[in-house]
């Protein structure tokens, strides 16, 4: 029965943050694969999301495990990075358990990379926040 | 509390698509990976789905990005998404931006496949109706 | 309105099964990929997951298609499979249509592991229950 009280309670926190059907979607594209194959498909996926969803609609990409590689400031798809933070409105998050398994430091990474200590733990945090995950 | 009533809301709106626990589930299966062998593990899958859940649950597959062209009518797949369509009753979806990038038109495709705009809008939106999203 | 019903129960249901926000987590991993890089990857995510959740969060790693030989008493990261069960906690199951696909007996496998009839149907179960699913 408290379960119960708290799964109600966690509804209506997330519906807080989910903000309307049609009004505006909240998505979190997981990237955790080291084919930059992948990498460029989920910044294509970033930026349909924008086009269809439009300027409302809140977007960001987690990089963890072997998709850390695609955050490097010298990573095959470094501009398009910049160009889904500027141009697509989409908050971009780096691992730092990922990064200490590959011996980065935050200086290797893109500019304006947010830093987070789990990267699944912030996709998890969204999806109970009421978000979709989409993994391109 | 109007997006509380929102969220309530979209939550009625899913319950008539999700019409209980046992008695028909509803599931979209993604395919956005190049390699056939995932296309074949899809596939498997489907039929699995199928088996598992029984004539009233309702099943569709959707293809973006370099899964697309699991799509296409030459395909290796090609006689498999005919059975998918016809033996395992499932709906097949081509992103038509991910044909666009391939230069993929509608007679490159599959026969009976329904084209949207976007594969991920297509998935996002039966995630919002409550159906579940695998990705095989 | 029976179907809202049905919901509205299978949301209670997922109540007792999900004990709240900041309690105790339920985590699904999935591993439906033959790469033995997403294996590690995985089983890394099964120890971050621990760490970062603590004690009481239920976790699960479910294999299924390619996937299957990961489960292998002699796959590449068998030890690994038996520190996720004794030093993570994790619940390790295997799907036995991909078994059955692969010529792999419960004889082929790594001790102590859970044989589900198929690896999907397991999971989205689990998705009903109220479980994320986090497929790295």
């Amino acid at each position: 029965m408290i379960a119960s009280l708290r799964f109600i309670l966690a509804t209506l926190v997330a519906s807080f943050a989910f903000s309307g059907l049609a009004l505006a979607e909240k998505i979190v594209v997981q990237v955790s694969d080291g084919n930059p194959a992948t990498w460029n498909q989920a910044l294509n996926v970033v930026g349909n999301l924008r086009e269809v969803y439009g300027a409302d609609t809140q977007i960001e990409l987690v990089a963890f495990g072997q998709g850390i590689h695609m955050l490097k400031f010298d990573a095959p798809v470094s501009s398009r990075i910049v160009e889904a933070q500027k141009n697509h409105g989409a908050k971009i998050y780096a691992c730092e358990i990922s990064m200490g398994r590959n011996k980065l430091v935050r200086n290797d990474m893109a500019p304006d990379v947010v830093f987070v200590r789990a990267g699944v733990e912030h996709i998890i945090a969204r999806q109970r926040e009421g978000w979709v995950n989409i993994r391109p």
